[in-house]
């Protein structure tokens, strides 16, 4: 999917939402245990349910991954049926991948050949060779890591080198020779926004994808306020806030619920700016 | 796995030798396109071929997932047949993960309770809640991203602080508050082996999982010079070197032969320092 395909999308549904779908057996409601895959019955509803008000899903891999070769198989049916469905939606393998640049090229294949995503995330790391293989595909994005939402990020990511900078601002820049705004985005955690207002002197043009509103207790309106910009430039993150609203025969009604309250800030936020 | 059982195996067979099961479809011998599941069969082969030499093997998940669901079957089957047939061999999942604090877990379910993985490498960019999830997990281990052997390297491990600690160096450090040596090795790349007298300084008793010897160039004398201690301390890994040395029937038959020879010099190496 390309920038301004991307964009359209945004401003015909008045919406940067993605949706989280970070399903695992033990929260899902009960009843859907019945299904022969409850996983991705559990998906199709909340996609079915909320996909006018979105503009993009992001499977967290781990999820699938934890369920064995039964997840894959969720995971492979949902990102298909996504796509099949809906396919002017922005799909994100949120997988956080990284290794040498042959191994690379490996994970590369694994989302965007073998299965149908637009999108991965990828951890910086182990630098350029790393991340290169995964912008060898026309119209498929990078999500590099860059400031992430957890309080881990303090760790390192803040740390800085002799001229004031630090090492997420590093990995921007530095990133910025490997690819462009048409094929890279950077994560940037909800929970630090008052961080965009410098982290838009770096890159004005980039779309960011925007975790921890919600469950990690993220503002929508702060990321708005200091992160967006003349293309909207954000895509922003709910899981569990939306998918777990409800664990009833309800659930995907009220997934819809919660989703129309955030899209309708969202259009909110949008028509503030001008776009 | 404990430290002692590990080390116990490396006096036992004179070999600290991991072998890389990283299989994919276009490299191995065409003759075993016949079987089911050819990457299976290659493993199955290598592994019945090399495991008196070696002490550990880790096949790199990439490998497996850009095959797909039928490459998840490859990689349980393989990790389930190295662990029943050969139990005392240290079994290492090189997945590169690293996320969020309650996605981290389940990561760790994936290859520590769904597969059977004594290990598992993870990358420290997202910091202490992004690793301690895998270390939860008795006599599991986490073996962290220090100084990779790749290029990429450069971009960003060794960005240097205003007290003149590089970020390699400062994740070694940090996370010694997360782990100890019973539950924590650390990756150190061979081709960087020049920098293990430095991080011997940091870490004396940690095991080191040390890739890039072989293809990538990398040198097994000049790492063990520099990175074996009392307990060896070290875990290297070869790939590409052993398991491809040959793709015609007698696969196996040379890649035997390869093993010996690398196991030989260790077995040497282990001597000159009198473990």
């Amino acid at each position: 999917m390309t920038r301004t395909e991307l964009f359209e999308n945004i401003k015909k549904k008045g919406s940067f939402l993605c949706v989280g779908l970070d399903s695992s057996l033990d929260k899902i409601p009960a009843f859907l245990k019945k299904y022969d895959d409850p996983i991705f019955e559990f998906n199709k509803a909340i996609v079915d349910a909320t996909y006018d008000l979105t503009i993009s899903y992001k499977p967290n891999l781990a999820f699938y991954e934890s369920m064995g070769i039964k997840g894959m198989i969720s995971l492979e049916k949902t990102a298909n049926y996504i796509k099949k469905t809906y396919p002017e939606l922005f799909l994100i393998a949120d997988a956080k991948r990284g290794d040498i640049g042959n191994t690379s090229s490996m994970y590369a294949k694994a989302v965007f050949e073998h299965m149908c995503f637009d999108a991965v995330t990828v951890a910086p790391y182990m630098g350029e060779d790393s991340v290169s293989p995964f912008l060898q595909y026309k119209d498929k994005w990078v999500i590099l890591l860059a400031l992430t939402s957890n309080n881990g990020a303090f760790d390192f990511q803040f740390m800085e080198d002799k001229s004031g900078e630090k090492l997420f601002e590093k990995v921007i820049k530095t990133s910025q020779k490997w690819a462009n705004q048409e094929n890279m985005m950077y994560v940037v955690g909800a929970t630090k926004s008052e961080m965009l207002t410098d982290i838009r002197k770096l890159i004005p043009n980039h779309f960011l994808l925007v975790p921890g509103v919600g469950a990690q207790g993220g503002s929508l309106e702060e990321s708005a306020k200091f992160g967006m910009n003349d293309t909207c430039g954000l895509i922003v993150n709910s899981s569990r806030g939306i998918i777990y609203a409800d664990n009833t025969e309800k659930f995907a009604e009220v997934a819809r619920e919660k989703a129309i309250e955030v899209q309708l800030e969202m259009k909110d936020l949008l028509k503030g700016k001008g776009v």
